[in-house]
C-alpha cells in the first residue's frame, strides 16, 4: 500500500510503517496547527484536542487582528469552562506556511480558506479542512470515515515525496444526513432524498446569527446551505471510479431553516428506496451500522455511529446532541411516508460531528492509514 | 325568541335579503357564546370579537373549575393587554345548552368537544368549532371560506326549522397549507404534497409545552398532528359529490416539529404539480389569489389571503405572523425542487388564521350565506 | 414667553404663536429628518411617525454605506409588517446639514452623534436626540415630558434668531426608572435607589447581541449602562437652579443584565424614601400620576404614564410592553423591603417609551411650548 | 465525638468508627433510596450517584402514579443521555418506610415532604432532604458543608440508638448566596444584603414553567422564593448557641425573577459590610475561600467552592454553570456600590449545587463525621 509521507525524509525514519499500536505511547505526538483558531470551530478543535493521544497543538493561526498576541489574550473563549491550559501561551500566527507543526486543521472562513489551504498543501502539509472551499475539488476526498474511507485513494493519484494534501469533511448538516443514509444505501439502495433541516445557531459561528433574528423566530434561509447538502451528499455516497468520484445517482432536495437552538442540527428526512423494506428493517440497518473507524478503534470514533431512539418524541437537540460525545448521530421517528416511502428524523452535534470532531476523526483515519506518519 | 333556521325560507324573513349595508348598524348583533372561553384559543376569540360588527359575546362557558365565577376572576388573561371590558362580568357557565346566545364558538379540548358540540347542534345552535372532533364527519363542512365555500352545501342535507349544525375549521397547520395549495390546485393540479412543519408553542394551549422541553430545543413530535394534516388537507381540497366530499386524489405527507416560537406556524412544502409551471407562474398564482370572502368583504377577511414575499429569508414568524391582522398566510422561497418539482415556505398566525380567526371568518360566511340569520 | 424660532423669518409669520388647536388641521405638518434612519431605533421612528398629526418625514440620513440609495432599497426592514409607504422612495443622505427638513430626530451611534448633532444645532435645526452624547451637557435638557418639562428653560439661556438646539431623552432603562420614581419623589422624597435591570436584546440595536451570547443565557453586563442610569436619573429628577440643573441629592446604584427578551426592559427597584409611607400610598402615588403631556393631550402621550398591575406575577415584558401603545410604564410587586424600605418592579417598551417614542413625545412638547413652530 | 448510629445494632459492628480511608474500598457502599425519584431533582440524584464511591442506589420511591412500575418504564428521563444502567430495573415504591436502603435522599414536593420525611426519620433512617418542609425546624440543620458544618451539632441533641434524623440543604438560590457571603461574613462582617435573582426554569421542576410564560419573557415572581432566601440565609450564617441556631443579625432582601435559561441561577448581590474593604480584598476573600469539604476531600466537593472570574461580562449561566462539575459557584463583577457599599454577581448550577449535589455533599459530610456509618 502506498504511504504518503508528508515530509518523508525525517518522518519516515521516525515513524516506522508497521509500528504496532503498543509503540504509540512511546512516540511523540504529531504536532498540529489550527487555522482559524479564534473562531467557534477553532475553539472546538482546541477543546477536543486537549489530551488527544496522537495530536498536540503547537501552533494557532487566524486571519484576523489577533495575530501576534498570545492566544489567551487574543481569543474570547466562548465554550463552557476554561480554554485548555497549554494553549493560552501560543502566539497567534498568520495563516501561512511555515507553521510550527506537521498537520494543519483548518476552519478558516470560506473566502480565505481556498488559497490558504492550497498554499499549505503545496508547502507539504497535511491539511485537514472543515471549510467548504475544496470539498468539491476532484482530487480532494470529502470524507466521512464510516462512509467512504475508500475515497482516500484520491490522494494516491499524485504521490510523491514532500507532497501535502487536503482532506475535507462535509458541511455540518450533510455529515449527519450522509451518515444516516449510508446504511440505507448499502442495504436497500436510494432513489431520492428530501431533507428539511432545523439548524442550530452555533453553525453560523460568532457573532453569527443576531439574536433579534432568531428569538421567538425561525429563519427559513441559510446561505448556500441547500446547495451544499444537495451536492455534497451525492459526492460522499458516490462511487470511486477511475481515480475520480462519480456522484451517487439519486436526487437530493434540501430546505434549510435556522432555529433557536444553541447546538444540534436536526433534519427531517424522506427517502425513496430502490427496494422496499419495512420499518423494522430500516431500524435494524441504522442500529447495526458500524464501520472502519469502529474496527480501528479510532480515538474519536463513537461506539455506535448511528444511535436509534424509539421514543416518539426523539431525537431532541438538547437531549441527544452529546450522544457518543457528540460523534454519534441519533435517528428516530422511522416510519412509512405517503409520498416517498420512508421517513425519519436525524440529529447530530453540529460543531463536533458536524465540524471539529469530523475533521479530527478524518485525521485519525489518515494516521491509521499511514497518510499522516506517526513520529518516533 | 330565537329560532335558528338553516333553510333560508324563514330565515330570510329574519334577515331581509338585499338588506343594505347601512341597515346592519340598525340590527342587533348576533349573540354568541364561547365554549372553552378560558383557554388560549378562547381568549383569542374574545379579543377578536371585541367590537365585531356582527357578533357580540353574551355567554362564556368552560369545562373546568371556573364555572360559576365571573370570567374576570376565573380567567388568567394571557394575551398582551387587558381582557375586553364587557367580558369580565360574564359568569362562566357549564358548556351545555341552553346558553344565553344564538351561536356558539367552540375551542373545547378534543376529548370533551365531540359530545358537547353535538348536543348544542341538536339543541338548535349553530356551532362554529375549532375542535378536531367533528372535522372528518361526513355531514360536517371542514371549511376555509377562501377554499371550499361550496362545502357548506353539506348543511343543506338535513334542513328543517330549529335544526342546528356544526361547521369546523381545520387544524392550525392544515389551514395555511390548504390555503396555499388552493391556488396551485386550481391552476396546475396537484399530485403529491410533502410538508414539514415548524410549529409555535401557542398551538398547544396553556400550560401546553413545558419550557424545559422547548428551550434550546426542538421536539419532532406533536400528537396526531401529522395524521390531521394528511387527512384534513385532502378533505378541504376535495370535491363535493352527491352530498358528500370526495377527498382530493393526491397524497399528503407531513412531518411535524415544535419549535421555540410563541406564535406563527411555518411549513416547508414540496409539491408535485399535474402540469409543469415555472416559478413566476407559481408566484403569480399565489399573489393573484382572492376568493369569496374578499368579494363579500367579510369583516375578518384579509385583503390578500396569500401574501408573497420575495426576500430570500422570508417568511419569518415574528415578522410575518400578523400580516393581514393575522388572517393572511405568507408564502416565500418559491423554487424548483429536485425531488417533487416545486417547493415553498408558508407561514401563518396559528391562533388567528389557524384557530379563532378561522372560526370567526367561517361564521361571517355563514351569516352572509344566510345559514346564520341576522337579527332585526 | 420666549419662542425660539429655528428659521424665524418665514416660520414666525407662518406659525402664529397663539394659534388655537383647531387651526392645526389647516397647517402643513412639520418636516422632519431621521438621522440613523436604517437602525433599529430609526425604523421605530419611521413606524411611529407614519400618520403623525404634526410631523411628516421628509428626509432620512445614515452614517453607513446606504447613502445615495432609496431607503426602500438601503434598509432591511426588521419590524413586523412593511415599512411605511411614503418612506421607501426617500434617498438616504449623509447625516449633515442641510437636510430637507425643519427638525431632526437622531438615533445615531454615540461615537458619531456628538459632532453631527452639534453641527445640526449650529445650523439652526431643532435636534431631538435619542443618543447619549449630549445628555449630560449643561445646556441640554434631558427631558421626560411627564417629569421635568421645566428643564426646557435651559434652552432659553442662549436665545436668538436662527439658533438651533438639542433636546435629549434618557437612556432606555433610565426613562422608566425616572418616570416611576417621579411620583414617589414628589410625594415622599427619595434618599436612595438601587435598581437591577433585565434588559431586552433590541436595546442593543442590530445586529447587536449575538444569539450565541443570549440563548439559554444571561449577560450581566451592558457597556456604560450602569453609569448612565446612575447619572441620568439624578439629572432628570434634579432641580433647575440659576440656569443649570442641580442633580437630585440621592444616590443611585444600578446593576444591569441582558436577558433573552425581544422588547421590554424590566427593573427591580428598591427605594429608600424620605418620609415613610405604606404600600397603598405608594400604589396610589403611581396610579394617580398624570402630568403635563396628559393635560396637553400630546398625540403620543399615554392616558396613564404609570399603569399599576396588582397580579403577583406582573409586569411581564411580553404582556405589558405595549401598554399605552408602548408609552406607559407598568409597575407591579409594590412591597416593603427589609433593606431599603420599599421595592417594586417596573417595565416599559425600550424602543418606544425608551427611545423613539420618548423623542417624539419630547418633540410634541417642544411644539406645544413653541420651541418648534408650527408651519402655516 | 458522638456518633449517631442510625440502626446501630448491625451497623456499628459493620462500620468500625476509626476505619481508615484505605478500608473504604473493601467496604460495601451505603444503600440509598431516592424519594421523588421521577422528578427533575430525583433524576439529578440518580445521575450524580452513578458510580459514587460511598453510595449505591437500591431503592426509588415517588408519590405519583408510577408506583409499582420499573423505574425505566415509569420515568421519562429528561436529562441528556440515558438513565444510569442499574436504575431502570428498580421498582418504584411508595415513599414510606421500610425501604430497601439505609439512607434516603428526598426531593419530594413540599406538600408531601413534611410528613413523609418525618416518618422516615422516626423509623430510624438518615434523611437527607432537598425539600423545604423542615429547613427552618429548630432541630434540623440547614447545611452547607463549606459554611456551617458546626450546625450538625443540632443532631447531637437527641442522640440514641435507632434514632434517625433529617438534614436539609437550602433553597436553590439561597445556597449560592450563602456560599458567596460566607467568606465576606468571616472577614468583614455583614450588615445588610439585597439580592435580585434571575433564576433558571429547571428550578421549577417538570413540567414546571409553561413555555408560553417564559419565551420572550421574564416572570418577576417565584412563589415563596423571596421569603425563603431572606429566612434561610440568616439561619445558615447564624451562630449555634445553646443547642439552637441564632439567625445572623443582618437584614436580607430578595427580589426574584424567572428568566429563560435552562440551568443556572444568577443573583445580583449588594452587600453592606461591617468594616470597609476595597475591591481587591473582596476578590481575595472569595478566591482564597476553602473549607472543611475541601480539606476532607469529600468526593463531590469542588476544588474551589467560589470561582472568581475577572472578565467584565461573567458569570454567565451557559458558560459557568458547570464550573467544578456544577458544585462551584462563580462570582464576578465585584465592585463598589453607591447605595450599599459593595456588589457582585454570583451564579451556580441550580440542580447540582442548588439541589441534588448539595444534598449529596451533605451526606458525604455526614459519613465523614460518622453520622452515617460506613458498612463493613
Amino acid at each position: 500500500m502506498f504511504i504518503l509521507t508528508v515530509k518523508p525524509g525525517e518522518r519516515q525514519a521516525a515513524a516506522p510503517p508497521g509500528a504496532p499500536a503498543e509503540m504509540e505511547g512511546a512516540m511523540a505526538r504529531i504536532r498540529v496547527g489550527i487555522l482559524g483558531a479564534t473562531g467557534t470551530v477553532g475553539q472546538r478543535f482546541l477543546a477536543l484536542l486537549a489530551n488527544h493521544p496522537h495530536f498536540v497543538v503547537t501552533a494557532v493561526a487566524a486571519s484576523d487582528r489577533s495575530q501576534g498576541k498570545p492566544y489567551g489574550e487574543a481569543c474570547a473563549w466562548r465554550l463552557p469552562g476554561d480554554m485548555p491550559p497549554g494553549v493560552a501561551a501560543l502566539v497567534v500566527r498568520a495563516p501561512e506556511p511555515p507553521l510550527e507543526c506537521d498537520v494543519v486543521f483548518s476552519s478558516l472562513p470560506a473566502d480565505v480558506a481556498g488559497e490558504v489551504e492550497a498554499g499549505f498543501a503545496r508547502a507539504g502539509y497535511a491539511v485537514i479542512s472543515n471549510s467548504s472551499s475544496h470539498r468539491m475539488d476532484d482530487a480532494v476526498p470529502l470524507l466521512i470515515p464510516e462512509v467512504n474511507p475508500d475515497h482516500l485513494a484520491l490522494l494516491d493519484a499524485c504521490p510523491g515525496a514532500g507532497r501535502g494534501f487536503i482532506v475535507t469533511n462535509p458541511n455540518c448538516s450533510t455529515v449527519m444526513i450522509a451518515l444516516a443514509l449510508a446504511p440505507l444505501a448499502a442495504r436497500f439502495g436510494i432513489e431520492a432524498v428530501a431533507v428539511t433541516t432545523l439548524q442550530a445557531i452555533s453553525g453560523a459561528g460568532y457573532p453569527g446569527v443576531a439574536s433579534l433574528d432568531i428569538t421567538d423566530n425561525v429563519v427559513p434561509f441559510i446561505a448556500n446551505e441547500e446547495e451544499k447538502i444537495e451536492r455534497e451528499t451525492r459526492k460522499i455516497l458516490g462511487r470511486l471510479d477511475g481515480g475520480r468520484v462519480e456522484p451517487a445517482p439519486f436526487v437530493v432536495s434540501a430546505q434549510c431553516h435556522r432555529v433557536n437552538v444553541v447546538d444540534g442540527h436536526m433534519a427531517a428526512v424522506r427517502v425513496r428506496l430502490q427496494r422496499d423494506a419495512d420499518v423494522p428493517e430500516l431500524r435494524e440497518a441504522f442500529a447495526a451500522f458500524t464501520a472502519l473507524p469502529q474496527q480501528l478503534r479510532l480515538p474519536t470514533a463513537p461506539a455506535r455511529p448511528v444511535v436509534v431512539r424509539d421514543e416518539p418524541d426523539r431525537p431532541q437537540p438538547r437531549l441527544d446532541r452529546d450522544a457518543g460525545r457528540g460523534m454519534s448521530v441519533t435517528v428516530g421517528r422511522i416510519a412509512r411516508d405517503a409520498v416517498l416511502g420512508h421517513r425519519f428524523v436525524v440529529l447530530s452535534h453540529n460543531t463536533i460531528r458536524g465540524a471539529a470532531g469530523a475533521a479530527i476523526l478524518n485525521a485519525e483515519l489518515l494516521v491509521a492509514r499511514g497518510y499522516i506518519p506517526l513520529r518516533g
